[in-house]
């Protein structure tokens, strides 16, 4: 399985308070807890030609991981449309926090993918609501997060395939934080957590969470259906 | 309740075969029958100023219908940016046989909503798989149709919120024919029937449907969601 | 449309404190919000003949409303089993509260029911997380209920068909608070307010949704599905 | 992974036909199949003490088929609850063809599970509609069997969490075949093919489905809720 974590890569260059906590990039962070269990890990960056996401790295990608926030604008169309045919042919996609308001996450998911949202070093609590999930091996009932940006709803998504989390934040939302999605022959995994300037990043359980959504979202072989004018297979009479 | 029905009105102009079936356009023949239950029926079409989808007209419709095929790509991208946005606000939006392709259905679902597809003159039969569904209201176990288009799986959608309607075709596919989807504050309705050289749209119930999707599909005064940056409603530590 | 609210009536006979809250009882107070919109609106209690719900009831009754808590067991078996057959025909059904745990309930979900709980006279805040949706009618963002019972994830039910209301609970636990389910013909909503002992029947918010619930529950003359044994529809080689 | 599959054995005994096809039985067929992928499989069939399904045998499945038809009554009520407690404890279900009957789909399900028959050597094709599903690995976009019993809708099911299949007949109906379901810790996955006097489970594709669905529906140390009271994990004012 080949692995790509893309990110944005701008708060670690010009907030010292980000490149302190993540000196090798959040994706560097991400890219180096997912090579504990994965052997083909790579990352790319919004500043690299075509993003990092030429052709030949999309095409041999079995799992992309994108973490955006204040570039969004940034990324090419014609990159997000490359990217958005290749989750339809079945890579395998996770989306991260501000990931949510991704060019990629929006085209996917048909809605404008809006919150509620503050910074204030709030408490969160990420409830298990599917304990059949993989995506929650080997996880309590809940993770905590001592200070974490709050996201709230309404979160405009379509309804997902499966809701695997549900937040609790201290100032009184709620949050659909863990959410599945199938677009195509692709499976998508939005994951709420990581805000740039908290090491949730670090959190294992987090990063037990990100190594499962990776293992459940690649595609395993599964049928390419075929489009377009088709004989029949009875006799029409 | 006010509603619309959409259509590209070319094949009426182009084919007299379906001029002859449809001598006041398929927008004709579904604002008829719409009008037998709602009062306020209005048709537009793409070749009106604005494709007859103006700020006036699109802010007081509550539920919009949808029918296009040949002239998918001449409907502006700025009408379906508007469109969208109504649907999520709110608008209704109920999508027609070949307008699975249309811009509107394709960027409210994320996926390339492409099918198998074959005009063979042959039989379709629209199963009810849902019986409690409102949509379903007044027809039978099934719908008959002694010739159609037909329409074959693998239909690329996202998970449909709500399946209604199963098709099995005389040559040898099905096709998840009824499907409910929500987007923002907007519900949609995609319902199968309705190649232009067949005359289904007099069918009683398939006009049946259509008429129970619109009612469906109105939005009944549901909350409107708050986005963006928030106070805090508890105490912070 | 034909409303029957069911209660156990047993804490208000039994504790003064519920007594002084609903001296009609919990079946009263809910018949009387339910009567400013609904015409034929009758309550039957676990005391009377075959619960109040006898065959003749069961049989003209569209939607039924049921509260229980300590007397689930003493409801008979026969009567769920009837009860049962009558959601299947299409009986809508509104589940409140610890009726959770009731015999109905549980029979028609194939799970525990169980949750976590708490009596701690705490804020539970429900949030909307489907804006599309009727039973949302009427109301805001959230409602607000100063002192609740908590109920916390996992709430072992299978996945609702709709996720309507999520609480967030001030000693820090989550729930799906308003989901919806279908059963054969017949549409189900479980509603988590209403411990006994607070005042939560008389909130306005909680009194439009038991509405809106009673409304979307009532079936719609949808088709009888056909079993058994079926002569083919085609001919068969 | 520990695997059972269990067989009611009673066409086999008394039906030539049917021993002709299956002489190990329809559970020898089926674990024949499995164990060319998986280490540890047993059978069991309903005259064995205990049906063969002890409290032992039961602690340590991780993965139960079930196979039954003509003496689903005889299966007992004490045996269907262990093995429904172990579903919702974590344990996977396959249930196959007229299993759909079997006291433990019916409890797990909630509806009588009802639908349409026909027994007419007919042709099925079952079309994959869930083209990201890991139960269609290296599976084409559908199976064709040349003769097979009819099943057609409606199916009085819940609403799958996840629809694979949909069956096309020739006589003219259409059937919900491949359907997941959740249920607890438990994954459930429900397929139609396999009527006893046809050769079903020697057919290549067939017998990769099930393995795929015994894959599937393996639970991977997900949490284990907790239930009951609870202390706040917050200070409550």
């Amino acid at each position: 399985m080949k692995i790509v974590v893309w990110n944005e890569n701008r708060h670690e260059n010009e907030n010292p308070e980000v490149s302190a906590i993540y000196p090798e990039g959040i994706h560097g962070a991400i890219a180096n807890f997912l090579g504990e269990e994965f052997e083909h890990v790579k990352t790319a960056t919004l500043d690299e030609p075509e993003h990092g996401l030429t052709d030949e790295v999309l095409k041999e990608t079995d799992v992309l991981v994108w973490w955006g926030h204040m570039a969004h604008d940034e990324v090419k169309d014609e990159i997000v449309e490359k990217v958005k045919q290749r989750v339809l042919e079945g890579m395998g996609l996770i989306v991260l926090h501000s990931g949510h308001f991704s060019k990629i996450f929006k085209t996917l998911m048909g809605t404008t993918c809006d919150l509620k949202w503050r910074e204030a070093d709030e408490k969160e609590r990420l409830w298990v609501v599917d304990p059949t999930h993989p995506i929650t091996e080997g996880i309590g009932e809940f993770i905590e997060l001592e200070k974490e940006e709050m996201y709230g709803e309404h979160f405009d998504i379509p309804t997902p395939d499966e809701l695997v989390f549900v937040s609790w934040f201290e100032g009184g939302e709620v949050f659909r934080s863990g959410a599945t999605f199938k677009r195509g022959r692709g499976k998508i995994f939005y994951f709420r957590p990581g805000h740039e300037t908290y090491p949730t990043y670090y959190n294992k359980d987090i990063q037990k969470v990100i190594r499962n959504g990776v293992k459940w979202a690649a595609n395993t072989n599964t049928p390419t259906p075929v489009y377009g004018n088709a004989q029949p297979l009875e006799e029409i009479k």
